[in-house]
Parts: structure tokens; sequence; C-alpha cells
């Protein structure tokens, strides 16, 4: 068995796919723009921008956190995560990965003595009122997630379990707190300090989105039992791998090459079809990655683009019941990639039933045959997939997973020609939503909206 | 408070946004042809074909379900769906929507006696063995549903589960299955006959994603405690609201209208984001009931189409901070249909903290604050959106909901002039799986498959 995850793009090609597929010429001729891309790429890390670049090689912060997890994990019998999108995603996908699919609903002795682990991504009173009824806060340690300490859903949280935590615990509460924030700046900071948390950092130049192997998704790995040195030895592997500039045997350049010439042409949506339920959450993962790095307005010299693929999460098997026919039959508009595992850790055989072609065979086979059966089917309907291979879900290949879409999303940024680091649109949104909660500074907006609430016709049914 | 749920599409119309709205006219112009939708539509259920009509109004069977889960509710612990697609998504839905957050983790008399539900929707080793390891299969209720009873992932579940009851509890395993099949074919039908199992009837008319209504979802939704008669109320009033040929108060003709317009000028993306964790899911037994329904090569005349919307499942306020980003800055493909609840269950004040702002407001206003944030924001990048409002969320509007979109299905599929109903691009992929798979009567396809996979050069990173 390799250990290395394999790229397999036989179906992008026109060797292939009669239609859609791309040339061998077509794809080396792009070689030298992805140089290019990794020079600029390697540019930006070298000036410090691109934090998420020096993650796996923090191997002595990954310790600590370990140590850290080690001393407390018996005192508490539940792990809260309140954070959101980049401060939420990476933690409920390295949980989703590695742990029992069952995790929660496991007794503590089958759970290694380590805490269950929530991660409270929204603000539904429904959804944090469930939690509550569920935990019991005296044992939960709360770890609050947010760099810039401003997030309102995520102190809206705080605040409410903070009370709740000082109503039982008094000044004690502080135990049940950690504070993951930027190192000097911010209100969560202040806050953290003046009230003495346990703090951990998120990186200046560390965005959300690229922060699952940072303190921020590291914290609650290691506290569901999760080996995080090798998560970032598996990305330190990745990276090695990723150093070449020959575009045929660099694992992150053929994924943004093939992503970026099937946008080109018209394959505006990126599905991720995981065929394992470990790797769910990976997908939602990567939807937020792909999203909001490339989906931008202007590019880097200042014209609008208004560019981006659309990431589309799902799963097999159980999308064949309900996306497949449409990828099969609908617009050709999609490219579709698969992410397949050898080797399941459990193995189940189906007993025989009279005669029915499925006794004897186990369930594993049936599920690699089906995944092989959707992507023939797809390339023989003119469909562009191609597979991802990982030989087992473990840390080691989840790093390696984890480092090559980071890196194949900040190449197809720069064939892009976008800023695939900020994120400018959700701007907007969040001006309205202090406007309109109040927030002071913001009066002036508050008085537009709700003059402009007031002119407008309504359409309703 | 009303009890209807309400459209409003005023973000769709050119009086809100400077670019891709529609006019006024434009959409009138389109109500001769929602007319003939809703005629063909209803031509079609008076010739029984559309049995996902009939459904609202079998409320005697809906009594019957009803009994049968009051009856054996003390029996078991657990309650096990098998079954995948239209066998699950609908189940998943349900449960979300009407039960507590965190319901199979609440002890049993906080569910009321119910037992813990279960679907397993995948046929992953890791994840049936670990179901596995948190049931007693002894104390374990397993609803197998499969209408034809040749779905391969739910008859493999079905002998692995079969044989593991069967280990434990001799000849008396028959009283832990209940079969939900076809009325008088099929395997799974001649199967649960000779056995003599409890069986329920999946009505020959209703396929697989239009039968949540049906003892298909029903069942498990019953063991879960939820008031399935007001599911079935729900719909009918839905119906009634939707017998009106008049577009401007048709709930259902102008959901169709609004994304068959859209869809027509290039919003070939169809993003569904309920703010309200209780409606994740929903949004998934739509993705399906859309894709499948409407993601068709041919047109009604035989004509190549290749038509189909995209659905895209998201959720707010989550992620805003995930995939809004792209919404706001990206190519102007998509249409948002924001889902809204007026009134959660549960409400919750953020307690106050020196002066934050967001200190004694409530986290639902912050909820829906962020959602009205969005919305306009949208607007205001011309980017459509339409949000239907729940009062809140129940069953009784729920039964609406759901009738709503299944309505609103069928008259797209005839504004886009296809079959709404078949699913022709899924066998491909069965038919290879079974040949690989060894089904007896593939074996010369499956020869010619491996022949295939022979000649084809690889390309692998």
């Amino acid at each position: 068995m390799s250990k290395r995850i394999i790229v397999d793009y036989t179906n992008c090609m026109d060797t292939t796919l009669k239609l859609n597929g791309i040339s061998k010429k077509k794809l080396s001729d792009l070689g030298s723009a992805l140089q290019q891309a990794q020079k600029e790429v390697n540019h930006k890390k070298q000036a410090g921008q691109l934090g998420f670049m020096e993650l796996p090689y923090k191997t002595s912060e990954a310790k600590d956190i370990m140590k850290l997890a080690t001393r407390l994990k018996g005192k508490y019998d539940n792990f809260v995560v309140l954070g959101i999108g980049g401060s939420a995603l990476g933690n409920i996908c390295l949980q989703n990965s590695i742990n029992h699919l069952y995790y929660n609903l496991l007794p503590k002795n089958k759970r290694r003595g380590f805490p269950r682990i929530f991660v409270l991504d929204n603000v539904d009173a429904d959804m944090v009122k469930g939690l509550m009824d569920v935990i019991d806060v005296k044992k939960t340690l709360f770890n609050v997630i947010t760099k810039s300490g401003t997030t309102s859903e995520t102190m809206s949280q705080y605040f409410i379990f903070r009370k709740e935590l000082e109503k039982r615990l008094g000044q004690k509460y502080r135990r049940n707190i950690i504070a993951t924030t930027d190192i000097d700046k911010g209100y969560l900071r202040e806050l953290a300090d003046k009230e003495r948390y346990t703090t951990l950092v998120v990186p200046k130049n560390v965005g959300g989105r690229f922060s699952v192997l940072s303190p921020v998704g590291l914290l609650s790995a290691a506290f569901g039992g999760i080996d995080i040195e090798q998560l970032l030895a598996g990305a330190r592997y990745m990276d090695s791998l990723c150093q070449t500039n020959n575009m045929s045997k660099n694992p992150a350049m053929i994924y943004a090459a093939l992503q970026y010439l099937m946008y080109k042409q018209g394959k505006t949506i990126s599905v991720m079809m995981p065929y394992a339920q470990h790797l769910k959450e990976f997908a939602d993962w990567y939807a937020q990655l792909w999203a909001e790095s490339l989906g931008k307005a202007v590019n880097n010299k200042g014209k609008r683009v208004n560019v981006g693929p659309t990431p589309v999460k799902t799963l097999g098997a159980t999308d064949q019941h309900s996306q497949v026919q449409l990828y099969m039959e609908g617009p050709f508009d999609k490219v579709v990639t698969i992410l397949s595992v050898e080797k399941l850790a459990a193995t189940l055989t189906i007993p025989s039933y009279n005669t029915h072609f499925l006794g004897g065979q186990t369930m594993n086979k049936l599920l690699l045959t089906e995944e092989k059966a959707t992507t023939m089917a797809l390339a023989q309907n003119n469909r562009p997939n191609l597979t991802i291979t990982l030989p087992e879900i473990n840390e080691f290949n989840l790093g390696q997973m984890i480092y090559l879409f980071e890196l194949a999303t900040a190449y197809m940024g720069e064939l892009l020609e976008i800023n695939t680091f900020d994120q400018p649109g959700v701007e907007l949104g969040k001006i309205l939503t202090y406007a309109l909660m109040g927030r002071p500074g913001f009066e002036k907006k508050r008085k537009e909206i709700e003059k402009q609430l007031r002119k407008k016709g309504k359409f309703i049914v």
C-alpha cells in the first residue's frame, strides 16, 4: 500500500472523453503559467504572507497542544468549539474524518477517555439551547475562536456560555474557557488577557479558511484524540511532493490546472464527491476554501471579472440516488472530483441469502465498485471527472489532502489573477448587520436602511 | 401570527435590482404557460400518475401508522432506516426539522419514550460497523425501504442486519424488521411475504423523491414522535392554496415561474439557504427533488436539451462565512432561496458585557438581522433572491413546505418540457455496478468493461 495519495485524471482527457476532454497539448501549454503561479506563491511565502505554508513545520507548537489536551482531557466530559466558518469547518472535518462516525454516542471508555466534541457554528437559539440540554456546562471546556475578536456569531455564543459558567462555577469559570485569537490585537485578546484565560494564537498571516492546521483546528482535534503531529507530517510530505515545478508530477499543480482549464471551458461547477462517510465533511471544508478564495469581483489589475467556480459538496454512494441523474444528463457545466479510499478501517461481508448475487461479497467492494461505475458512466457521458485516492483514512493522509487543496487553491488564484486571500464581498452584509443591531458608529447607515425599506414595493404571495 | 408560509420575491424584480431583475411584464407573460403547466399536472393527476398529490389525503393510513408506532415504541431503543436517496432524505429532513437538534443524545425520558432514530443511507463499512457499536440490535427496529426491492445498497444493509438479528434472536428476529416496498412486486416483497414481516406499501405511482409523505417517510417520523397527521394537514392546506390558476396568488406557481425565468437568463444554480439549523436537511431533501426531477438529457419531444438547474444546499448564518463571498462577487449564475423562520422554539438573550452592542439583545434577533442583511446585500449586488418565511417550525408548516416544493417541481418540469418523474441517467451506473459485482445476466457487459479498462491509457500523479 502506497503512503501517497494519487490523482488520476484520465477521465478529464480527450483520450477518454469524446467531448469536453482536455488535450495533452492544452495541458502542457499551461505549464509555464503554472510555473509562474508557483513562483508567485513562493514569493508571497518568502514575504511572510502565506502563513498556511508555515503551519506544517510548527511541530513544537503541536507538541504543546498535545500536552495541553493530555493534561486536561480527564477533567471535562465535553469540548465545545464556539466558532464559525474557518473557525469551525476544519474542526468538523478533522473529527468526522478520523474519529468514530458516531463518536459522541460512544461511552467514555470507548472514547479512550477523551471528551465528546461539539462544534457550535450557528447562532440559532434552538441549536444553542439544544446543546445546553445535552451537556453539563460545568464539565465542559469551551474553545472560543475568532481571530479578529469581533465575529458577532462567536461572541454572542461566548457571552451566553460565559454567563452560564459564572452562574454555576463563580470565579472558577475561567478554567472552562480557552480563547484562540490574535496574539496582541482585538476585542477577544483584550478580554482574554484581562480575564486571564488560557489562550492560543491564530498567526497574523493565516486566514480563517487556511487555518485548520493552526491552533484553530488542532486544539479540538487533540481533545478528540487525533494525532495532530501526524497531520502536520502528512502536510509536510505533500509540501515536499509539490516542490517540483514539473506540473505532471506535482499534485497541487495538476489539480489547479485541470480545474482552471475546465472552468475556462464552461465547467463552472466543481463537484466534490467523496466515496466515504468519513470524508463527507472534508467536502464541506473544501467548499469554503474554494468558494471564498476564488469567488472574486475584481482581478489583480482592478478589472471587474466576477469570477469563481461554484463548489458543490456531495457524497457517494448516497448521492448517486440524488444528484447523479443531473450530473449525467444535465448541462455540461461540471467537473467532478471523486475522493476514493482504498481500504476503510472496517470490512463487512454481506451474508449469503439464497442465491442473491451480493451474498459473500464485501460491502467495501460494493462501494468501490459503485464508485468505479459512476466514474465510468460519467466518462461515457462525456462528463469530466478525476479521482483522488487515499490508501486509507488516517491523520497522515488527511494532512496530505488538506495541504494539497490549500496549495491548489493558491495556484488556482494565481491562474485566475485574483486575490485568493481576501473576502471583501462579505463586508456589506456585516455593515448592514451592525447597523440593524445598533452597533455604535453605524447610526447613519441604519437611517439609510430604514428609509430604503420604507420605500420599496413588495412582491408577496 | 399567520399560519401560512409567505413567499417574498421582491428581490427578484427589476424594481429592486438594477441588473438581473425580472419585470412585472415578463412575469405576467409567463402566466399562460403556467396555467398550461397546471392543467398538465392536473391532467396527470386525474390519470392517476401523480401519487404524491394523493398522499396528503390518506389520513386513515397515517392514523394506522401512528397506532403502529404508539403500540411498538416502548419495545425498542432504536429505530433504524435502511434506505438511500428518496428512502432516506425525507426521513432525515423530518427528524431534523421537528425533533430536538441533539435528539439521539437525549436520555429516553426526554424523548418521551420514543426510540433513537438513525438513517443509514450509505454502504460504507465504517458507518455500518460504527452504528453497530452504538446500538443493541436486539432492541432495534429496522425499517428496510426499497420500492423496487432491488436497491443494492439497501439490500446489502438488510442482509447484514438480518443475519445479526438471527444470530441473537433466532426465529424471533422477524419482529425487528418492517419492510416498506411495493404492494405485490419485487424481491423484497416476495421475501417479506415469505418471512412474514410487517410491511408497509409504497404506492406504485409515487417515486422515491416524492415519497416523504407516504409510509416511506411517515413511519420513522411516527417513531420519532412526530405528528404525521399534522404534516398531511399542512400539505392539504398548501394544496388548497395552489388550486388557483392566478399565478400571483399561487405559491408553487410563483416559485416555478421565478426559477424558470432565472434559469433562462443564466441563473443556472439554485441555492437554498435556510436560516435555521432545523431546516438544514430540508435543503438536502430539496436538492434531490430539484436535481433528479429536472436534470434531463431529452425533452418531451425527444430533442436533446441537457437541461437542469443545479441545486446547492447551504445554511445561514453559518455559510455567510463560507459561500456568501462567492454569491456576492462571483459570476451572475445564481438565484438564492432564503428560508426564514419568524419564531424559533427557543429564545436566548445575549447577556450584557461591559458596553458590547450585542448585550441585552436576543440571539434570535441577531439571526434574523443577519438574514435580512444578507438578502439586502445580495440585492444591492444585483443578486436575485427570494425569501420563504415560516411563522414557526412545526409539522403543519413543514407539510406546507414539502408540498409547495413538490408541486413547484412538477410545474417547473412542465415549463422545461421534460419528464419530471423518471431518472434514466442513473441506469448506466447501475448496469456497470451489476456487471462488476457479477450479477447474473450481466456477464457480457463485464467482459466489455474489462476490455475497455485494459485499453485505456492512464494519467496519474
